[in-house]
């Protein structure tokens, strides 16, 4: 019995946050410095500096989450203790899905090489966060967080929920606006958006926050450009409730309050 | 001139995350330790070890956000670093928008008393992300958080969103869920969710998450219990693409997948 006999390793899969190393939390630091393997993203692994000397690193390209998984879960099966690395939390659009997919899928085939690791999951701070933090509250009340890639759902379907949360008025993160394959989708979200609310709803763009070159950037539904983000950028659009405010001093914040209007606050 | 001649205080709202100091933020440990003034919920603060010598602690009740943000923004404008402290992430469901609404509100009515006041805002990890992290990925795909409380806005509001968001097919995080004044309105909202969803829909009941006697539990929509569940729970009901998956070793995980039907993954 193979399986017995090997050493049972374990898969830790955890978030960076959202770039700062002030956002790392103490759990997420000390399953890195835990860890024999570290796999991820390669920018992701160049952002850990605190690694012990020993440790094996195995940066790969960010499309193939599936295959990085699988890596890191054979290492796991040879009973090393490997740290899969993201972004932000990687139980928000980042690794951990693909991690549990790649470890039903081989169940469902009648593989048992993964059953004896031992997996956990290290939440993180997840840009929509930190984005938020930057200028305020947007977040403060109901909000709705959706992926506007579609490469792994149909477009209809993202249609179909910016419709739903337009309508009922949710604060909405976009995580994943735009890209080269993606060129049009964004402008159509804001269109979606405009349908459903006034031109002047506060939209905040979040670029690479806590990295170096952060910028956050304050418009409206009206004036968000789809060419001036990318998808380093973290889109968050405001309910019929939030507030775009100019403190005394010049400084411009925005927030959703925790009331909404027909009870008193 | 006194507001000039009046030492600038600042305010950092920030949030301690879900309870276990493993997950409270390098970022807003160094906040508490370098205020002068702690205010937050009696709990919170008795969460908090590592505080200065010198530091002042103003404990209050849960109920009265408004007072407490007015409170710690009149300490800071007296020159005081005042490190204003939530659970979870202070931008969700906490004390930021509360502080943003007192200061607009000031601002509107023509004080001037709070202007010199630094603000910032520190997030943390909220109780969703680590309910997720424990049972594994369930806000891996589009989600939705709503409070179910209904002291601030009217159920009418809250049931409309319930609906959109069910018939959407976000997974859903419910905070507030139930309480002794609001014991009807998770009923209702697991009837609204049933409405779109399969019976069988995975339902995680995540209590006390990093905090002595944690507790999780996985139910699915037509099992899950109001009774059994109260307003240190938090809610996580899976989209109808959200797997419920026991492993080799009779671990139960719950994960929603990155690709949703009606394209390849």
């Amino acid at each position: 019995m193979n399986a017995v006999s090997r050493p049972a390793g374990s898969l830790t899969i955890l978030g960076l946050g959202p770039g700062a190393v002030a956002w790392l939390t103490p759990a997420a630091q000390a399953a890195i410095a835990e860890a024999s393997d570290l796999v991820g993203y390669a920018p992701y692994l160049a952002q850990i500096q605190d690694h012990l000397p020993g440790q094996r690193r195995h940066a790969s390209d960010n499309r193939v989450e599936l295959d990085r998984a699988r890596h890191a879960l054979d290492m796991a099966a040879e009973g090393r203790s490997v740290a899969l690395i993201s972004g932000g939390d990687p139980g928000i659009f980042a690794m951990a899905a693909a991690a549990f997919e790649a470890l039903e899928a081989a169940q469902a085939s009648g593989s048992t090489v993964w059953d004896a690791v031992e997996i956990r999951v290290e939440p993180g701070i997840s840009a929509m966060q930190a984005a938020a933090a930057r200028v305020g509250a947007p977040l403060g009340h109901d909000f709705c967080v959706i992926s506007l890639s579609d490469n792994l759902k149909p477009w209809a379907i993202v249609a179909r929920r910016l419709e739903a949360v337009a309508a009922a008025d949710l604060v909405l993160a976009l995580y994943n606006p735009i890209s080269r394959q993606r060129p049009w989708q964004l402008a159509e979200a804001f269109q979606i958006m405009l349908g459903h609310r006034a031109p002047s709803t506060p939209v905040v763009l979040g670029r690479d926050i806590g990295r170096p070159g952060e910028t956050v950037r304050l418009t409206d539904l009206a004036r968000a450009d789809p060419a001036e983000i990318d998808m380093r950028t973290v889109v968050l659009i405001g309910s019929s409730t939030t507030r775009r405010w100019v403190r005394a001093d010049g400084s411009e914040w925005v927030y959703t309050p925790r009331s909404y209007p027909g009870e008193p606050a």
